[in-house]
């Protein structure tokens, strides 16, 4: 009978309970609340918290990423939180409500800070974002990010700069304290999402061999190199068709297609997942902010020669009502005219243009390929030129 | 001196006058209001109505297309107009606001006839579409025809299948009455749009050969066979890859790039137009109608062997806020299983697909690559499985 081992989920628990039931009927055993204490992969045992031996066949790793803490004294203190699975989420929610929140301190301002100051600060709770730069998302060009600080303000998210965390503590006019370089500030929440990293620790002491990125080496099919053991998901390393190298990026849309690709294995079908070219996004109040493939950065440490150029544009054709500012940014190696990357921001088409250049990516094109790409054109819906010939001609000609 | 020798714009002659001067200070001789009655390669010559002769070194024709008429009597009365240029549009323009018009039939389903509709109802104008078909939008399959029919039904704008006109006469409730076979029906406008041809009079009477489609042949640097002599936009044929054929597919962002390929190789640099895909689109009222590639009858034709799936999925993440119905047919050929075409109708994220499958069809992608795409995805924006990935994954299947 196949296992299924899952995280607990306590405010969901009626809902969830019923799910164990319902795979049982299927003929999968599924346990919630069971933690896993170590895997025997020569005996190709499970042991479980409480002394239970599970024997297994095949296994996979699903372990997911964990939050980075700072390390600080009281950071384990209640009303502070990470948020990485649904529990998290649940809890924060039951929180924000309860207390009640007055005001939340976000420190980061990752796709987690940006994202939740949203929700947050939508919710009309006083939000500030604490950060260790003097930017939000460093993944963006700095034109870009200015442009999503200037969304934060105009939605009244404090931003503070250059932020280096060293306590939390009772608070007295809210919950809590949180002590920085910069000083002490009160809040009734605190969010930590300074980053994350692959949960391996199971992986590790079983003997698999972990990437420079601390994520388990797969192979296309996602096993690992232990016979019978497969890994998917924000766990495991996935093929960069740009940079040809393999990476560790943790994205929910990437996990479910490394889940499909064991899932097919396994069952005795034949699938490989051919990788990913970084494609990412989210949204931040009225704005649209999407990236994929390399930064200049990246695209230097892999051995190109990039090239970039940064155009606004618009959404759609000028003269129509809806129409929106739309930045776009193409990194391009100076030796074979192949794009390597893109950035964009907007508020509205900013996904649209990424999605159509992530394709463009995972093709190899040229810049000479999208300066004449056959678009779909209607003023309604898009200009002409569209911001992706215009910027794909302008770099072409810096080569 | 350069010529160039465009339409009459009566209705904005005070501001289209100054062009003229402003194009000659940078040494272009802009003639408007201005008929080419004969062209001689030999002689190198154009004649204009009126008796005077232009010599040239290099001719661009961009003659564009005409509009079909039925030809039946009454179809030159004061009320009955065809869209084709912006002076078209401008007289529509006047005559909806001066007559003033209650009530507009538009004979004809396709792109003007639906984009039209939209902008008169939208006046508060009723609005009828005399229709030869059953469902608007042929191109288009039959369900996403229905679902532009059930978008024009919602905005009351009526709808009359079955329809062969007989003669415009003057009318008596209102301005003009149409004859059909359905009987007769009084608007006070009567919009023809039963299609376009290419306008290639000049171009037949100087030799130069025109393709199958009518219209001018021209290589992938624009040049006709005729010596000195460029065609471009919807009067030229474009190379369509993936049918791997010439065709004529009058839309303005190909005029666009088809105007800089020939006018970069005018002026002494080096270009050459890469083809189309068949993007195209159109928005009516609330709905994104969008296809690129080829149909299963132009695929079959073309000597693939089509096979075709229509989803239903979600422009975003089902659970989200904003999140709209979208509908994505996908047609592969079995032998390759290489993408072919594809359409894509709903309230948001239509065009989005496209241009990404658009991109796809450039770059000759496969089912297998478009069912693992690595597309941006964050609930606010996108599904984690996209439409595309669900289409493609379920087309790949029933090869």
């Amino acid at each position: 009978m196949p296992y299924y081992i899952g995280d607990v989920i306590k405010d969901e628990k009626r809902l969830i309970a019923r799910t164990p039931e319902k795979f049982r009927e299927t003929g999968i055993d599924v346990r919630i609340d069971t933690r896993v204490e170590e895997i025997d992969p020569k005996a190709r045992r499970v042991h479980l918290a409480g002394g239970e031996t599970l024997p297994y066949d095949i296994l996979v790793l699903g372990t997911g990423t964990k939050p980075i803490l700072p390390g600080i004294p009281g950071e384990e203190r209640e009303g502070v939180f990470t948020l990485k699975k649904l529990s998290d989420a649940l809890r924060i929610k039951a929180w924000l409500k309860n207390v009640p929140c007055r005001k939340v301190i976000i420190v980061g301002a990752g796709f987690i800070g940006m994202e939740m100051s949203d929700v947050i600060r939508g919710l009309g709770i006083e939000t500030q974002v604490f950060h260790r730069g003097t930017l939000p998302v460093n993944r963006w060009d700095p034109e870009f990010s200015k442009t999503v600080l200037a969304e934060l303000e105009r939605h009244q998210v404090g931003f503070v700069t250059g932020v280096e965390v060293r306590a939390v503590e009772e608070g007295k006019q809210y919950r809590l304290r949180l002590v920085t370089n910069r000083g002490e500030d009160e809040a009734d929440m605190i969010l930590i999402a300074v980053g994350i990293r692959p949960e391996t620790e199971l992986a590790r002491r079983m003997g698999l061999p972990l990437g420079k990125n601390g994520a388990i080496r797969v192979n296309f099919s996602q096993r690992t190199p232990e016979e019978g053991v497969y890994a998917v998901g924000d766990c495991a390393e996935s093929f960069h068709r740009v940079s040809r190298d393999w990476v560790n990026i943790p994205l929910g849309d990437i996990a479910n297609k490394q889940g499909r690709v064991a899932g097919r294995n396994i069952g005795g079908g034949s699938a490989v997942f051919p990788g990913i070219v970084g494609s990412q996004c989210f949204k931040v109040f009225d704005l649209e902010v999407a990236a994929t493939g390399l930064t200049e950065r990246e695209a230097a440490d892999s051995g190109f020669r990039p090239v970039s150029t940064l155009i606004w544009g618009n959404s759609i054709a000028g003269s129509m009502p809806g129409n929106k500012k739309l930045g776009l940014k193409l990194v391009a190696d100076r030796a074979t005219g192949k794009l390597l990357g893109a950035q964009a921001v907007g508020g509205a088409g900013a996904v649209s243009r990424i999605n159509t250049l992530a394709c463009a990516l995972w093709s190899e094109l040229t810049l000479d390929d999208l300066g004449w790409l056959d678009l779909a054109y209607s003023p309604p819906v898009a200009s002409a030129w569209d911001p992706i010939h215009v910027a794909a001609q302008q770099l072409r000609r810096q080569i």
